[in-house]
């Protein structure tokens, strides 16, 4: 049902799992009309163009095509940095998924590009526009619960990545828990001022081996005084678990896990509820389509990002801090 | 994402609440190509056209039209047989709202009309296609609470129609039970025997004024002896309350209400989990899309209808014994 | 930590499984000296009198002994009324579980010679005790739902006696429903103006073969319009359902069952929460300690009995009414 | 109930408020003959002589008294370790109130004198006996979630201490973590090797002027890798929040809190369940029972305490370490 006339030319490149929710998104999405695809695998290419009616390019032609307003980046990580760089001196406005790189100082200096060129970016943290975490993140806001005192944020993955990608992730913090640096910034609304690290490997050998950890617990503090609290596992057996419990001065907040579906059964067993949500995809489905309709805002013109370049830079500082932190035993003070 | 190609023609024959929801679900469908709306209202009318990029067209456009194989009845009850009858002749497959018509001779009537000209159609009961009762239904069948015993279905309106609606409705068991009627035939898949109606005006007195009721429960007994109760009221002022309770041999399987988020606060008053859903449009989005999804199906020929005119015919028939029961209080034999 | 000299001496008749908890709650409450136990039992008697340090004792010592002011009647139902005369022409306030007889007119000529005796009589029906039902008895009064419209009643065993058993014991209305027919009467507060039953024999042949059902829905009517569902099986599974509804122009108000504990499980096969309790021992514990606690108020004078031999009357006549309707298959109009 | 004869004489020192929660569940206990009472306060006393018909005596009285087989002490903090080596030197088996004392020194020394003398010695964790930590504890035992990976303990006061009590509390870790370190040693099975804690002063200023805080997240890292979190605060306005979460390589288990009934609203606000108790009296009243009938079984030479004096010291030395964090911002290796 979209609007030929009045919708606005974009281009996605990286066509893999999370490009294909993109595309599909952007593609239903009245406001854009998502022309190129770009991508190095045929068969990816293939199956999002017969999907959303695009066409495939390389990205000479995306960059070079003044009638593409903006990009969607869904390639592989080590590829970001570039890509938002290229896109912004070709003056399109970027939705990057995250991180913008691995590395600190390479971050730095491509959000200075980005800043010359003067052109918005937006950083895929999809679980800020999760209706869920929203209502909570609204709730806070509107001063529920009085002032925040204590934060807590269960992640658990449903399963470990395989140890080829462990190589590439940058490790637990900067891969995994980034995503709730991110939740814990937003939420808490007071600097962090410090972070302790405690980690261990329980789940799978071989990412020890790796020198990575799979089982790790966090604590921030802000400036203001509140604590907040990040539970991580690499493998949770009952699925995706992503809850948040929001601690102040009148109350509480919790947001309960996503489940499959509303059916309980009751047998001499005991109660048994539905199952949750089996990972990111199912679990963020409707985060992933209302950060679409905001990339169209902001390509509309009639937003600015709520996840910026800064917000990645910030959550990866605090990834690196983290790292310190499980290293030295320290407290690390920012 | 519609691959014009291969999709297939179909005119949407009334534009109002209901009929811009499958108007909606139609054009996201990419199997479905929504061509033409009709409707005596300009407005609506146009309301969808610039929504879908469908065509305003006439009746007698769509009936002539070869290229339209289906066709989505949404206009009013009075007119849901006479364009049944004209779509079958014109040899359409045919999606028609609930109910079929208020007059139980004139749905015969029309039914075989639709069987003398071979034509599928379904009559839009959505609660079969909503995810939960669907997971609900299916676990019954797989015996997962052995002999199905009672069937508890809760259904109340979030608030009653306006005196002139009421009017027109054929009352509360043709109009708003008739979708529980059809569940229970659906759940308990045994022939239903008897049915005993009790009903109270308590709610609007102007309903009781027109003869009608807005309170009831109903009780039901199939041949297997299970028996059923359905709980009815028209104003349930926290909402859109849709539950249902399936009790057997080795067991009992719950529906709870759908809620409007996962977040939930504890505050001195207590716990307060989120609100249920206003009414029926949210409630049952995603069976309003399984739904056309399953009408595509049936278009392409893989599917025969779910919900048929002879379900429409059968849940009309349990209301005519409610009202038998509700003035005579006796228990209606059937 | 009995207070000898001002507690007051009563007896107990019948020390089977119910006597047993009478005898148990009677002797833990300071206010009450429990001196006397007669059972024909031999073994029964030996085990109450060793937990509490009463004596045995025979009818006519109990009757005969002006210093017993109270007596508790949990002997086989035949004997309810026979006792409750004997005792009313005692002197003594009396306890007697439910029901007074199983006969009408032998119940209404036992009420009768309390009456004459100015005795005050309570009637078991121990569910008004319990806490959860007594809150929710207390929120409709305080009007926290409105104008009461519908309540539903899910009154379900465990599992079905024996054969034996329902021979003597009236049948499902007057054996098990009493209770709901009493929590109906209790929360409705408006006179019940018809019944219409609707049953089946689902869970044991043998309770057919008596002439019996095991599975009912009852619905009752009162002057005001509210309309009350009885849900009851013989046999559950997954343990003692006990659940109420209440529902009005304010909005609802749920009983949930009582779990064993607050443990709950997530696994692959989704959330496990605890189970319900088995019987009726276990859930109305505290039900059983109030209301003794209850009757050492009568015994004190300070309350009058919340449970009389009326409501024990209207709770066997709607029993009987049931019956008439379950029969006859028409609405009975008391 | 009591079964004088054969009942084990016992005297209680302190007769404050938990003081008389230990006196109610001795004086009901049949195993128990509750003989002295030993307290400063005339009225507390006098008090709790009423309610279970013990003497009065002096401490001198109590030791020197051959047939006094236990002591309960529940006088205030600083008396314990006195009592408890007076206790020992008589010959007393001995139930203390946690802590034995707030100096750690202080507490090897006197649990010197209690193994010179052989005397079981039970320290009031009380927690341990509580329904439903006792089922996760069994159900982590039975291997239901497979290895223990993560326990997240959340555990809040509803209301601050005063001033004047917060000066001898020994601070948050000494008074109010020292259950949950208690706690978590108990369900993490493996040694705790190092201890982190974040804390800040949120909910009362009074509490930081006496150098405390209130509001505290600690965390604990065992020889198996497992990481414990705890989550105190002094004040929770909704109510005792007392939940722990564990999980495994095979799943998670959860205790919520105990609601005060099982009744729930659901009106236009949402739905409203039922509130949390108030304090630890009311949470672990069936805890404090099952603490005496465990006290009973170690009278009766049936059990050894569950919960000792190594145990009371290892808590204490948790504390202090996460003082020592908490100051240095270490991590702290035990």
């Amino acid at each position: 049902m979209t609007n030929i006339n009045s919708s606005i030319p974009i281009a996605l490149i990286g066509a893999g799992r999370i490009g294909k929710i993109h595309a599909g998104n952007a593609s239903r999405n009245p406001a854009l009309n998502l022309k190129y695809i770009v991508d190095g695998y045929q068969l990816a290419r293939d199956d999002v163009t017969a999907a959303t009616g695009a066409e495939e390019a390389s990205l000479a032609q995306v960059f070079a095509d003044d009638s593409i307003k903006g990009i969607i980046i869904a390639s592989s990580t080590d590829t970001h940095a570039d890509l938002i760089e290229q896109g912004a001196r070709a003056g399109k406005i970027i939705f990057c998924e995250k991180p913008v790189d691995l590395d600190l100082s390479r971050v730095d200096q491509c959000l200075k590009t980005v800043e010359e060129n003067s052109v918005p970016l937006l950083v895929g943290f999809n679980r800020r526009y999760d209706p869920h975490f929203s209502a909570l993140h609204r709730r806070l806001k509107n001063g529920e619960i009085g002032t925040i005192e204590q934060i807590v944020i269960t992640s658990r993955d449903p399963s470990p990545p395989p140890a080829e990608y462990i190589a590439v992730s940058g490790g637990i913090f900067r891969d995994m828990t980034i995503h709730d640096f991110d939740m814990a910034r937003w939420l808490l609304d007071s600097k962090i001022i410090s972070i302790q690290a405690t980690g261990s490997c329980m789940v799978d050998p071989a990412i020890g081996e790796q020198g990575d950890i799979d089982t790790a617990i966090i604590v921030l503090k802000t400036e203001s005084g509140a604590i907040c609290s990040i539970i991580n596992s690499r493998r949770a057996v009952y699925g995706y678990d992503q809850r948040i419990e929001a601690f102040g001065s009148k109350g509480l907040l919790q947001v309960a896990n996503v489940t499959e579906d509303q059916v309980s059964a009751i047998t001499p067993q005991g109660m048994t509820g539905p199952r949750i949500g089996n990972f990111f995809l199912e679990r963020y489905a409707a985060a992933y389509e209302q950060e679409m309709n905001h990339f169209a805002d902001v390509l509309k013109g009639t937003a600015t990002p709520l996840t910026t370049g800064h917000d990645g830079r910030q959550a990866l500082a605090l990834a690196e801090a983290a790292l310190r932190s499980l290293k030295t035993g320290k407290t690390i003070f920012l």
